[in-house]
């Protein structure tokens, strides 16, 4: 008999994962850790029942999230990350010739575990000299640091129990005043099949803060249903405007495996059909409730 | 207690929906044909334990196939199906200026279930004066016709049983026999992540008769995983490098949900490093062996 995970992200679908070993087990006071192997997708993170990264499918989701928020931004320099602790999300931003990253991250043992379990998913990332981690509540951070950013990625996990803040409109004002003239700021805002109720709330806190929202949507093989947005929030350029040439000189010589600047442009023309869906209560909308 | 079911599509991974009612459940000469429900996805058409499409997501898998091949092509107006029999992918082919459609299906019981069950996805397209549908073996139809295609379409099923005639070298031989010149063929190839072998063999089965052989990435979110190939082959044009312009004009008017040029030109662009790991035995292509 082997054992599954089952990542239930509804009540009506879930996918399921047989696990090979289980390489760490262990409750942090913030959540449930584990590290597991499975026979296509190597090492897995996974918190509270939820994949988070897996050693062979961890670029589809950092790299978009990273890359479509840097390069929608004509000059990143310092930059924020809201949870990201397996590192994939840094090593993303890393690449850019950015000046500063601070990672905020709540739980100390995911970095650690992180560190020690998938190497290649955090790669030299925690060693940059340019990347500062904080171990604090992202959500306090954000409202007591003084000083500005011009890109924030917003890692956050699924909303339930503490993360629960990091859609609240405090939050959402903490993030407004982070970000720089022009900055730009990216979520994950869920699944558009089974959490649409999560990326209407998201769309909203930040249609009321920012004149430009754009959700994209990218393919995640691990996470349920293989579809999920990510939604951007900007004073500064539509990011969805942005040319080919530029984007695809932001990322010259860096040999990504997912993200490209046709990846960016069909990744908002992909999902401005489900939104329009999901802002009218149109079929996905009704699928999925997951806020309370 | 719900039911529920499992799309196991290897060992170590599965898809799995909760059942709401059962529609139709009954097993045909060539298959187990079942129309359930599922509160996300709408009435579901499921061939021997796996999914072939939903009412809520057909568009990703049916308007990727149709019209990444029927774009690729200056002037598409006799198009061959093989399979195929929800219809889902007859109604795209038809938003073309075709002249006449073949579509040649083992079945006939999937095409009377979907018709029956499944009207959203098969909408109009078997009442088109320019279709005809051969109930027929779809190896044998290419074998024994004589007429000449612009483009093919092979929505093949899983390779398994008699299905597994549609990997061999004398289908593809009948395949070039009937593809005119300059023709495109467009074949499901399968998961990149779990059927590595599959697609592999599908591109040298192509690489052998054809010049130019493209594999595209696309989202389908109920097929395992929710990243599909689909490959292309022709003596034409390489259907990867038409403009934005040229594929935007034939796809005019057609209001899709899914399909756009910058869809079409990321999909080959995110296959790329895909089919590179799998033809060089990279870890995507050890995580999974499917063919006998």
């Amino acid at each position: 008999m082997h054992a599954w995970l089952t990542d239930q992200i509804a009540e009506g679908f879930a996918a399921t994962f047989r696990i090979g070993d289980t390489l760490y087990d262990h409750r942090s006071p913030y959540q449930h850790i584990r590290v597991v192997t499975n026979a296509h997708f190597g090492r897995m993170l996974v918190l509270d029942d939820a994949v988070q990264t897996t050693e062979r499918d961890e670029h589809y989701y950092h790299e978009s999230l990273a890359h479509l928020a840097l390069c929608a931004h004509p000059r990143p320099r310092r930059v924020l990350i809201i949870g990201g602790g397996d590192g994939g999300l840094l090593k993303e931003v890393l690449r850019h010739p950015v000046e500063r990253v601070i990672m905020v991250e709540i739980d100390a043992e995911v970095i650690a575990i992180s560190r020690r379990f998938l190497p290649a998913v955090c790669r030299g990332a925690f060693e940059d000299a340019r990347a500062a981690v904080r171990i604090d509540d992202g959500i306090r951070f954000v409202a007591e640091a003084r000083e500005a950013f011009d890109v924030i990625l917003v890692d956050s996990p699924d909303p339930k129990g503490p993360a629960l803040g990091l859609y609240s409109g405090d939050f959402y004002d903490g993030l407004r005043a982070r970000l720089a003239p022009a900055g730009v700021l990216a979520v994950q805002s869920g699944s558009p099949l089974f959490q649409a109720d999560l990326l209407r709330t998201i769309r909203a806190l930040m249609a009321s803060r920012w004149p430009v929202v754009r959700t994209a949507l990218v393919t995640v093989p691990t996470y349920p249903g293989g579809l999920w947005s990510l939604t951007l929030a900007t004073s500064g350029a539509d990011p969805a405007a942005i040319s080919a040439h530029v984007l695809g000189a932001q990322i010259a010589g860096m040999h990504l495996r997912y993200y490209s600047p046709a990846l960016h442009h069909a990744a908002f023309e992909v999902a401005a059909a489900v939104v329009a869906e999901i802002e009218q209560g149109a079929p996905h909308a009704r699928a999925g409730s997951t806020l309370p």
